[in-house]
């Protein structure tokens, strides 16, 4: 058995309020390409297909088709789940009639217990759940936490494992010992929700979905595939892509990494060097940009002129701080109103005040004192 | 061919606020019932599966189940296309699969020049769809209404017809002369958006959807299906039910009323009798009912009172209108305001003033009167 494992699709997902749709979809394709240079048998897709429960009709569009294309088209079987973004039964839609063709997709908890057989190894596809479907599947009102759950779940498998074949098990949870990234969300800190590496070594493999970096555990058998883009800043220095599982003899590992469309990137300058075409030629304008900024000078309209060089700015931070100005607690309260106006003025347009325009500050600041 | 024509289930849609998804699960799986007696070929379900774009889980729920089934386990053929009510890009979904086992869901405008042929009938499955979409699809800018765009949609399956088989079209829309309910939202007055029923006369039936009364048209080749339930109060003398259509000889319809678990109902009373068991024992009080209320006066606490007994009020009208009270326009005018809350007080509650209440009047108005 030779698969590909991927997973945290993020399908829809915005990053700073940039449509990612076009990444999205032009990473993911490039992942059946993958698929048919390592001509594997099947793929795997460990959950989070969506970013939301409720996807925009753009993301739904862009998964029926890469779904067509894979299982349809290309007659990729799928072996696939639902992670903690999903709506596990809006993505149940159609689950019955997709494994007449060797598209495996699981939702609902009880499912992680029939297993499929195919070729040599049993897939056990085992969804994002919560403790509650646990309690209620088992009976056991003693279930609190994943890993509880978990210990019965592992063994409930075992006794389904069929001594000839190998077993992989696809799932979405936190692994004890994991580093997380920034683009996780709804991950508990505290372990609640965390699973002892341990429980799963007596798979052949583990395809973990939920951490975003592939490189988060280190366990034989066991890892994230994480997503195929960097989804925060957090990630600019973490491989993306898939993994190529060999289970054909010992287990063989090979990751097989991704080019995004538009990479993220840090840039370090002064103001006017990043305006100036002898710095901004020498780098990709295009990708997602953090700014760090040396400046100290407030700039009038710096957003703006920026973005109009780099259009993906993610945000700009001053490194060095900026100039003690009025807009710093301590200044203001040391200065009069019209002193106050006057020097923020001139900080922002770098020209003082007419004497038209000082004459209008005087008497309005008069009226307004009057007022009071 | 023999099969059954049914159409806007409207999955997920309420009453008056009152939830009627118990309503549709228990009418629609009656119709797989009918489909059994009459064992049908076929099963057709002419648009509005859902009532909104993004259904709620509980309605994609109870879709899903109901088409697992109709087609996976009572292996049905299903021929359904999308209303003015789905969203064609979410009700795709799956679509390409579903067709492995004969459920064929169209949404696309362009599907409806590929016939299905089964049997020896051709089954043209063609969506809800606005002007636009067969503009684009003609590249003909001049098309802008529905009729105009029918006649090239009808040419152009005319040119699919085989010459040995039935062809019935299923489609979604307002055929002139046809008449309407109060339920059936977004459907133009003025017909822009309507089909004239001689374009329609070449095939050998034609399975609507969009209007919810059965009766609404009189043509001899087409019938809407109509609502399995009554969605509005207009509909309280409209039957409901499924066609069962049959082409082996010359084409023979027959109306199968359905039974609702809550019929609607109109009850003309007065307070008294209508919280009264000998009168309330003689009707159905689950039923939805409206009220018409033959009192005068001002009832205190009316509705609770009346929901206490009849938990699925669709509304109260007062058919022999109010006694003249102070919230008639003039009689408020022609008051003070001191005389206008006293009567107002023993209007609701029946009884006058106590000397401490009035005298907490007296002040608060005085009050009231020295702020202005």
């Amino acid at each position: 058995m030779r698969f590909l494992h991927t997973a945290d699709w993020h399908i829809g997902k915005k990053l700073q309020g940039y449509d990612l749709l076009e990444e999205q979809k032009q990473v993911i394709s490039d992942i059946l390409n993958v698929a048919k240079e390592e001509q594997v048998d099947a793929i795997i897709i460990a959950g989070d297909l969506y970013d939301r429960s409720v996807p925009a009709t753009e993301a739904v569009e862009l998964f029926n088709q890469l779904m067509i294309d894979w299982n349809l088209e290309e007659k990729f079987p799928i072996f696939a789940i639902s992670g903690n973004h999903d709506s596990s039964i809006r993505l149940s839609t159609g689950t019955p009639w997709f494994s007449q063709s060797d598209f495996f997709l699981r939702t609902q908890f009880a499912e992680a217990f029939q297993p499929i057989t195919f070729g040599d190894t049993q897939f056990f596809l085992l969804p994002y759940f919560e403790p509650i479907a646990a309690r209620l599947y088992f009976e056991d009102d003693e279930i609190r936490t994943i890993q509880q759950a978990m210990t019965l779940v592992v063994e409930k498998m075992q006794t389904l494992f069929e001594p000839n074949k190998k077993q992989v098990l696809v799932s979405h949870f936190f692994v004890t010992g994991s580093s997380k990234s920034d683009s996780e969300t709804k991950i508990e800190v505290g372990g609640l929700d965390a699973v002892s590496g341990d429980l799963l070594k007596d798979f052949d493999y583990v395809a973990l979905g939920h951490l975003h970096n592939q490189a988060a555990l280190h366990q034989e058998n066991a890892r994230y595939s994480g997503s195929p883009l960097k989804f925060s800043l957090s990630e600019i220095n973490q491989k993306k892509g898939v993994w190529i599982v060999d289970l054909n003899d010992r287990l063989q590992l090979t990751f097989r990494e991704l080019t995004p469309l538009h990479d993220i990137q840090e840039l370090q300058a002064n103001f006017k060097e990043l305006l100036s075409p002898a710095f901004y030629q020498t780098v990709n304008r295009e990708n997602y940009t953090q700014i760090y900024l040396t400046d100290r000078t407030i700039i009038p309209n710096m957003m703006n002129q920026l973005r109009k060089i780099y259009p993906r700015i993610l945000g700009v931070e001053r490194v060095n701080g900026r100039l003690d100005t009025i807009t710093t607690k301590q200044s203001v309260e040391m200065k009069d109103p019209k002193s106050m106006a006057t020097t923020f003025f001139k900080e922002i347009t770098d020209e003082p005040l007419t004497d038209h325009q000082e004459k209008w500050l005087t008497e309005t600041l008069q009226e307004l004192m009057e007022m009071e």
